[in-house]
């Protein structure tokens, strides 16, 4: 495709979606971001999406959803890559306007911009590599009997246009440049967003960034639409329109359950994947207490009040043996934690969320609060908090595995490692679970594995969960509730599995069947043929 | 492991489940199979599940997982193979038992026999292959800025004990020791099979091979049991029981939403593969309709009528454009159909169900009856039909998508080619569809590939779609309403994939890791190192 390369993206804020390329002010009521320092209102005014403009996007998604699967992968990995550029180009206005939404940090948001754009150029490495296709090739038996076998060959095909929910707190990685729109166009699903309505401004700068790649690499039009509205009225249409055929969402369990629901409920029924809560268990071992509680304790806080610890993948519990060593870590948290000085939420929203939620464990009569930090004079102002609580009481109230999205964490104090076990095995499901362990607690961590892997996603030792690596072997999910699909990860180059499904051609003439499964592999990609492995 | 091979399984049929290994006279309602010729009660009568019994089943699944799990890839193996062994020599006992009870033909059920231990023996050589662990390493790189990358490795876990639901028509392939369960235990679940009650005698043999398999090759006990019951209360429990983590089920669209929608709700909800119904159009080309179109009524009605068209992949729907070639097919189609003898179905409920679907269609004034065959006198009759509408009735009738169960099919005239787009493109999920076409066609074919394989899990030219091959290739499955998973097959060696989910493992000591992903690896299995494929 020779389409000439086009003129980077504007940069300007002007209050617009798009019904796939065209830039449409809404009709509706009218919705602005807010600087959740100040709790200023932050220009300009964006109005809610019509039915009608909801409907549209939809339908564009669908109309260009065959040429879009057709295009071949390289083409599809020039478009992300596209995107890349010109997000990386427009770092400076996304920088600007996200910190104005998000209240986070600069440095942060930079960071963000490039994981965004190492992520979209690395599902267009996996777009070449072509494992994803699936390709499996069982050639015919002609002289088999009783029966002869016919040639049977399958590969994966996307699931149809999807519907992506973006998320407060990565206005970048998991919002409308994040890694469901990432994965589902990796796949060939038309992607339409209805942007986080916490950082309005960010979602139109990258939607530009998405339909200026759009036009340099000639996708079809409608390959990307971004919405602006609420939950119920504009997204719950969106889950409802049956041109969508699966859903990508960050954000709280009441809201992931609902739309989990709501798309079981369709007349077709579709695939939600919804990562929704986690309180991230972490369980320091006696050796590893003993060597260098200090030390741990310093990291620990440190990974808590990260980003006002508001990560899913936040320490919200920590596990441990009581005694001298515990004793020791739990003094130099809590004086860390007590120095802290606070932070800025998301929004005054996440903020009061923030406190009702801790106030709930804390109001609770086995809970001792260890330690506060500042309240700091902002809008939206968030406190970091340690408490504790006996093994046996935290087993005995499954409220306490409540996640608290701020900077919170519980202790559960435990009399011995079996009752760490049993912890362990109360907990439900987690995105991550970390031990911290010594040379001398690996035996009893060993033992602790299989217990973990069957509440997470990734379990990590010796480190800490709020880093989340963008590569080939990470997941980034977990089991109920930390997602309604165990099966899937929202991180990393697997994630586009999530939005294909296999199709079987059988006795398809070679000139007709897909490029992935012809007999001389023009994709080049590595297939199983009569169940044997060949690397392209 | 060295356990001693025990004798062959006995081929005593007395009336039992099986809560893990321990044979177990329920104390709930009686119920008894029956010869579906006669209506004859069989002996010896069953008795309900307490829902005590259900509960001890899940708790003995949940108690052997960790242990079964943990077992070599290879030890699994070598248990399907077991069982695999004790079905094959119980093969004269099975389809006797088998014939009683289905009414099917004794040749086909010494196919089954052959299909299930060959279905078995597939996922034998998939676990040893390796593939199926979705191996992935990403090495350290301590030397990255601004960062350090950690060591990330990844594979797939089982999802944990899994409910399989029987289904009528295929008492072996797709029951007690069918698909469902051979792919969650080659994936290390543990299974709890609800026997269909339709071929009970049947399925306590069946299950007797599976518990000598596992005794043969020391799995742990609870790793499968056979519950006897109805839906609404023993099914409906054991998909409500907290330690089941995915169900497998082959039956009605009713029966298989009402699970899906039930395991939604869970307090933790699962995932349901239910294959529920689908009518497989044949598309007939208007070359291939020139050429052979006696031929092709031929084979039709043969693939119709084949098992009283009592297959979930029956042609229920043809589709061509109108004219002298396809009234050759249609006079040719009609006679053989008027020919037919009829059949003796599974039950006489699966007969009367048949009966009113088939009412509701010809009912319609639309529908032309072309032709019905005769109408045996046995308890469980099925008589063939084959119907006709127009191209432009169909589109505006839903009801004329919905499958009859049993050897009926709705002819579809159309005006011409650009009609039959338009009916395929009306069409539901499907689990196959397919195309006849001569040389001529395959332009226009060409144009039709696309529509089919957004509606179908396997596209097939120039056959029929009554034979599934084993393979793994494979894809038996399909869009809603065909089944309610379309990411995943119920045939061939993919299914594994099903009843797994990813965990990665971050910085975890080599000695501690699972095998799959140590240094060494020493299961030499494919591993995606870095991104790159890599044979074992």
């Amino acid at each position: 495709m020779n389409t000439p390369i086009a003129q980077a993206p504007t940069t300007e804020i002007a209050g617009t979606m798009f019904i796939g390329s065209e830039p449409v002010t809404g009709t509706g009521p009218g919705i602005q971001s807010r600087d959740p320092r100040t709790g200023e209102a932050l220009t300009p005014a964006y109005h809610f999406a019509t039915p009608d403009d909801v409907t549209r996007a939809c339908r564009l998604a669908e109309d260009a959803f065959d040429a879009f699967r057709s295009t071949h992968p390289w083409q599809r990995a020039r478009f992300l890559e596209r995107i890349a550029h010109h997000l990386a180009e427009a770092t400076d206005a996304l920088v600007e306007r996200a910190h104005l939404e998000t209240g986070l940090p600069v440095a942060r948001l930079q960071g963000e911009v490039g994981r965004t754009t190492g992520q979209l150029r690395l599902f267009a490495t996996t777009l070449c590599e072509g494992s994803w296709h699936g390709a499996r090739i069982d050639p015919a038996q002609p002289d088999r009997t009783p029966m002869p076998r016919p040639d049977i060959r399958r590969r994966l095909v996307p699931l149809g246009p999807v519907a992506v929910f973006g998320a407060s707190n990565f206005p970048l990685a998991f919002s409308v440049p994040g890694g469901d729109t990432a994965s589902a166009l990796a796949a060939g699903c038309p992607v339409v967003v209805k942007a986080h309505e916490a950082h309005l401004g960010t979602s139109e700068l990258a939607a530009r960034a998405i339909l200026a790649a759009a036009a340099d690499t000639g996708m079809p039009e409608g390959v990307f639409s971004l919405l602006v509205g609420d939950g119920p009225g504009t997204g719950a249409q969106l889950v409802g329109d049956p041109r969508i055929q699966a859903v990508g969402f960050t954000g709280s369990r009441t809201a992931g359950l609902a739309l989990m629901r709501a798309a079981a409920e369709r007349p077709l029924p579709i695939p939600v994947y919804a990562e929704m809560s986690s309180v991230n268990p972490v369980v320091l071992m006696p050796g590893a207490l003993a060597g260098r509680a200090e030390q741990l304790a310093d990291e620990f806080v440190g990974s808590l009040t990260l980003g006002a610890g508001q990560f899913c993948t936040n320490p919200g519990l920590v596990i441990a043996v009581e005694g001298g060593d515990l004793d020791t870590f739990t003094t130099a948290a809590a004086a860390r934690v007590g120095a802290d000085s606070g932070a800025t939420m998301l929004t005054p929203g996440i903020a009061r969320s923030y406190r009702e939620e801790a106030g709930a464990v804390t109001g609770r009569p086995e809970v001792e609060v260890l330690a506060r930090g500042d309240l700091p004079a902002t809008a939206s102002a968030g406190q970091a908090l340690l408490a504790a609580v006996t093994g046996d009481d935290f087993c005995a109230a499954a409220e306490l595995q409540r996640e608290m999205f701020g900077a919170a964490s519980l202790l559960v104090r435990c009399r011995d490692l079996a009752q760490v076990a049993d912890v362990v095995r109360s907990l439900e499901g987690q995105l991550t679970a970390t031990v911290h362990t010594a040379e001398s607690d690996l035996a009893d961590a060993r033992a602790l594995l299989p217990l973990l892997e069957r509440r997470a996603g990734r379990v990590l030792f010796n480190g800490w969960s709020t880093g989340v690596e963008v590569g080939h072997a990470m997941v980034h999910g977990g089991p109920y509730p930390a997602t309604t699909d165990a099966r899937s990860t929202s991180v990393g180059s697997s994630a586009v599995e999530r939005f294909l499904r296999p199709v079987a051609y059988q006795n398809i003439p070679d000139s007709l069947l897909p490029q992935p499964l012809q007999d001389d592999n023009p994709y080049g990609i590595p297939r199983r043929v009569d169940g044997t492995l060949t690397l392209g």
